[in-house]
């Protein structure tokens, strides 16, 4: 895979989608990085990780300069399956444009965004005004934010500890944007937790309920405490934190049992007034009021954080607003991304393109929106090193 | 299939159990009723019955005698399926005695019962002062109780309105007796009715419950509302009405996915205070208040009754005392039966074997139990006919 004119961000990302790297394959795509960012003078390091339990994963570390402060950027070449194959108008991994619009799995979420950057940055590192630059900037690639998520960024961050590699600011590409290119700028991330609840009874005939003990009355009762108040009502920079039940499951095929178990799953999403032991003991309270037995395995995906508004988020709205006349809102809203693990070792915020076809069928972004991210790129960049 | 002595409840009973008869199999059990009653001086007669969309089942209706008043009993000689055949201890069809107990499918429900009165019926008939008896007995014997029910007794009952054949009293013999044989008569049937409950939201990403709409949460707020109180607390005749939640089914494997369905299902055994329409009515009510569009499918498979105590359940009382000693309860428990059909007809009373091993494997009741229930049968007999 190689790329004609790599300041061009479409062509990168053309390029990058055409690399099928679905979790766990690297897809080529890592090498494609390598190929494009050594000869903007960055020193690459490949990091494959590997542990007990999942799959081994492929991760770039990427660094060029040697005096502080270093500007970072975070971004994964991962991406989501195509799903229902026969539904895309396109090749998923052929980085087709139709009608301005480039679709492929990847396009926004987000080899769309790492190609806008790359390309940033080859037109700011080429430019003859920046042929004595002596900047820092370093990028963490992995391959693994769509996965399980244990052998890319945190390890990758882990490793830069070691060798005393650090960043000062981290731009994460993640689609953050809304309705418009630029009207969502993220400072922060919402926690999320996610519970398996099991309640036991004693099987029994339902005409003899005094016989058995019906499990999923006791259940329904826990759920309905549940979802009697939210968590909060939201703060200055996060939405309500939020609790869904997604499922429900008994599987009694028969009428007239009363079935020995009840199991429900439910995630919340929180903002930066709990931490997940907060959470956690928030929900207890409410299963304990039911005054049954239960069982709850709980999974912390990631504690909410928040970057507050500062010079890196300033920096990002003044670029958008620059190119595209958008004024930014600095929001927590959304699913977790890297920059969970990001946050403990640069301040971050994270910009990207629309999040609306993330994830589906014809992923796509505007040709437009692609190259109006690369110049606010690279517009951040010469705010950033003042050149 | 032959009996021995017919006058022996045990040998009977046997020779019932010995023919195959799940439902909807005759399994030779009626072609041995006729082989026993007709000796006895009953006219004998085959009512298959078939409908649309379910089993054609084979019936019988025997009958002895022209002057009133009709003495009649109600039974069936159909069986539930053995369920894990390993487990039986005896062929579930062989009619074992082990250690004093009868053995085998349809030991208490009720075949048991069947050779109990067979045999009762016997001794009673063939007695030497009863050789110019004139009083009128009956027996419906049913292939589809433990089935559908469509074409068992109901139709029985409508076959013989049109053929002008009445009954004045039904015993019907099913397993009522809850710890010692005699200790519990049934002088009616709470009503049964099955609720299928579906809710339909719009599904959506977790991290954006805004842009979607959880079918969990009104179906739990639906659930909980149902549950917040009883439907009464009892009458003098009946437990109190009982809603038992049977299964919530959502199926959604996927963490991060609010989905798109919730189902329950929940089924009501109610007291005479209710009628099925009224019952729907409380529900409907209930479901109603979490003002969400909700899917409701109703089955009713009994409505609720109560024949008064009187002559017959004094009758039944009065031949268990003398022969057990037991004063027996009157009352109302459990599931649904042909009582439910039959008590538009006859004043009906069920009294019967011990239930705790209905429908389980190695179903038995003891011998003893069964000669003690075919002397109460045959006390019964003399009583109702002052002989």
């Amino acid at each position: 895979m190689s790329v004609e004119n790599p300041a061009s961000a479409l062509e990168v990302s053309q390029a990058l989608i055409r690399c099928p790297s679905v979790t766990p394959e690297e897809g080529g795509a890592l090498d494609l990085m390598e190929t494009l960012l050594k000869p903007l003078g960055f020193e690459c390091q490949r990091l494959p990780f590997d542990c007990a339990n999942t799959y081994g994963v492929d991760n770039l570390y990427a660094r060029r300069g040697t005096s502080g402060p270093v500007f970072g950027y975070g971004g994964h070449t991962d991406v989501v399956p195509v799903g229902d194959l026969q539904a895309w108008t396109v090749d998923p991994f052929g980085g087709a444009v139709v009608d301005g619009k480039l679709i492929g799995r990847g396009a926004v979420d987000m080899k769309g965004s790492i190609g806008a950057y790359v390309a940033a940055l080859t037109r700011f590192l080429n430019a003859p005004q920046n042929k004595n630059f002596d900047g820092s900037l370093s990028l963490i690639i992995t391959g693994d934010e769509e996965g399980i998520g244990q052998n890319g960024t945190k390890k990758v961050l882990e490793w830069m500890a070691d060798k005393g590699e650090t960043m000062d600011v981290c731009l994460i590409g993640e689609p953050t944007s809304n309705d418009v290119l630029g009207d969502m700028v993220k400072i922060g991330r919402r926690g999320s937790m996610n519970f398996s609840l099991s309640v036991r009874g004693i099987q029994g005939h339902t005409a003899y309920p005094q016989l058995a003990s019906n499990p999923i009355h006791p259940l329904v009762t826990m759920l309905h405490n549940l979802l009697e108040e939210p968590l909060d009502s939201g703060t200055e920079h996060f939405p309500p934190s939020s609790l869904q039940l997604t499922t429900i499951d008994v599987g009694n095929t028969t009428t007239n049992v009363i079935p020995a178990d009840a199991k429900a799953h439910f995630n919340v999403r929180f903002s930066d007034l709990y931490s997940s032991e907060q959470v956690e003991a928030w929900v207890r309270e409410r299963l304990h009021r039911a005054d049954f037995e239960y069982d709850l395995q709980i999974r912390v995906s990631g504690e909410s954080f928040l970057c507050p508004p500062g010079p890196l988020s300033g920096l990002i709205s003044q670029s958008i607003e620059k190119i595209t006349g958008i004024k930014a809102e600095l929001g927590t809203s959304g699913g977790t991304s890297d920059a969970r693990f990001i946050k403990d070792y640069a301040t971050v915020a994270e910009f990207g393109l629309l999040n609306d076809t993330a994830h589906k069928v014809d992923e796509h972004c505007s040709v437009q929106e692609l190259e109006d991210l690369s110049r606010i790129y690279e517009s951040m960049l010469k705010g950033y090193f003042k050149v």
